[in-house]
């Protein structure tokens, strides 16, 4: 069980590097600049899976002329509240964002505004958006569909992506409670990192491809599957399971993307569905103005005396008592701001790659 | 281990003894039928803890005049698509209906509407409210905050109700697809049903007195306390946790209800919170209209498609494969339908003392 190695990297230098990577594929430089905030927001969160580590897979599918560097975004349909999005087949990263907006220029209207996307890509930390809308005082919300990896309860193949939800609402002396969290029991990164230590998983993370459970990390590359939130029928396996369902229907169904195991890979190397019912993956993004609701400064002192509450919950044997949802990333934000953000070699290697391929120098 | 022993009533007999109980307290003729109405849809449903089995918690309430009969349920605050409303106190069973309504009245207008409940009580199963929506071709969302009876992860205490998340989607010629999940673990009433039969309980359900891990059902009446859906650290019992904040912010801090431990007991033996933070408990509506997304007839051609293709899905041993999320409850409502709804002999003796006390008849 070695420690595992890494190089650290100011996130300047890394944010400087995608955003030229993306201005090398044609990105625009407002787009290439949004894209690698996106990246560079999961790095300091502490979301390496999500940050500057798959930009690779974003340099590929750019690279192959599979993803639009200039999309046209535009509302298909609307009403006051609600509006369907096409992506034209852009990166997430600007997809994204755009889609975002328009749910929150809605809100100031309308009070609030609910968006499903279309022919879009992987769009980052679902979590980036919701603190976009804590800007505005509002409640923002986030899902995204993706690439299978999740049996259903009673499942043995891959039939769902991790589909995430995310939720903020802000504080005013306490920081914000920002919810964002994939609807599997254990994220696929745990499982890279279990490989590489060569240790066992836990029971209730993942099936083998026969449809069994296993504690054993390379049966889920080997053509198994991640086990929803909740793990089996006894825990609630079938409560994760329906919440990957409603993220999957808002965002891809709704908006006439594709679903369920027809999503799109999200990298080059992974097996293309044989069937279409969409186009690319699909977002879901809601705003709602809190003063829809109650006055923001009210709603903002009680969520303080929320956050009071809670941390001073009786702690667990063991423990230090609850943490409220965003400490972690608040944490990995305040050290790898000052401290810079740790790559493992693999990662290190891969954007030494894209450099030699685009000529964007890397440090 | 004996079996449990039942007498079936047809649902028929049970909804006219709700009715006239509510009438019995003066609710007026709609209201009374309304709130038999959403009891009934429990019991056919096969939710026996939110059917008739709660009638005697309501009359308790009733009967010490803790719940306004007659109550004015207002709009305190609007924009276009969203609403705060104040249900005066009122049955949750009438208010929540009244509220819904709302929430799908600004959707016909507004696209889709939103609203946050305060100053109302128990409202029954969260599943019927988005039934409703299924009716006017919208995606409803309902979700409640409740007595506290769940601890944040990492807690020894109660902090969180069971708080519901329930959204549906409807089909064409499949059924809709009907999500109605508690965010906790596991049901109180499997710990009931537990206790009854002397049987222990899985680990990853519920905690002791103390914050330790618990097989025992009794440990839980005794001071314990259920664990989120995920259960501990390892399986994401931190999304669980997640999820009942997302539930309780949304439906009691942003109304101006009562949150987490706060939230008041919803039957008359329970222990009464210290402090209060707000008026009453609180609940979430929102109704989307599916066809300021999609062409109502294409979402729902897509929804058939989607579930016979998870009916497809590759079968885990030992299993018949995935459910579609509602199937087991419209199973259930086939046979009740024809057959009665079973209830336990503690239910019975409930609904017998109810008769006696207010004379309204039952058989």
């Amino acid at each position: 069980m070695a420690e595992v190695e890494v190089k650290i990297f100011p996130i300047e230098v890394l944010r400087e590097f995608s955003t030229r990577v993306f201005l090398h594929f044609g990105l625009p430089k407002e787009g290439a600049a949004q894209a690698a905030d996106v990246l560079a927001v999961a790095d300091l969160r502490g979301i390496d899976s999500h940050g500057v580590a798959r930009l690779y897979s974003y340099f590929g599918l750019l690279s192959e002329g599979l993803i639009n560097p200039k999309p046209r975004v535009q509302i298909v349909r609307s009403t006051a509240s609600t509006a369907t999005v096409d992506g034209d087949n852009g990166l997430g990263l600007v997809v994204g964002p755009q889609a975002n907006q328009i749910a929150m220029d809605m809100a100031e209207k309308a009070g609030s505004g609910w968006v499903s996307v279309r022919n879009t890509n992987h769009y980052g930390i679902a979590g980036y958006y919701v603190l976009q809308a804590l800007q505005r005082d509002m409640i923002g919300w986030a899902m995204t569909n993706s690439t299978k990896l999740v049996t259903p309860l009673w499942g043995a193949e891959r039939m769902l992506g991790t589909n995430p939800i995310a939720i903020a609402f802000p504080g005013k002396e306490e920081p914000a409670i920002v919810i964002d969290m994939a609807t599997c029991a254990a994220a696929y990164g745990k499982i890279e990192m279990a490989r590489r230590k060569r240790t066992s998983i836990p029971r209730g993370w993942a099936i083998d491809k026969n449809g069994h459970s296993t504690t054993d990390p390379d049966d889920i590359p080997g053509g198994g599957a991640l086990l929803p939130l909740g793990s089996d029928r006894e825990r609630g396996g079938h409560k994760g399971y329906g919440l990957a369902i409603m993220v999957d229907i808002l965002s891809g169904l709704l908006s006439g993307a594709n679903w369920g195991p027809f999503a799109p890979p999200f990298a080059l190397r992974l097996e293309v569905p044989k069937r279409s019912v969409g186009k690319g993956i699909g977002h879901f993004f809601g705003a709602m103005r809190i003063d829809g609701f109650l006055d923001v400064d009210e709603f903002k002192r009680q969520v303080d005396d929320y956050v009071r509450t809670f941390r001073a919950t009786k702690p667990a044997p063991g423990t230090n008592g609850p943490l409220i949802p965003g400490d972690p990333e608040r944490e990995a934000e305040k050290v790898r701001r000052k401290e810079g953000i740790p790559l493992v070699l693999p990662v290190v290697e891969d954007l030494r790659e894209i450099s030699k391929k685009t000529g964007v120098p890397f440090a």
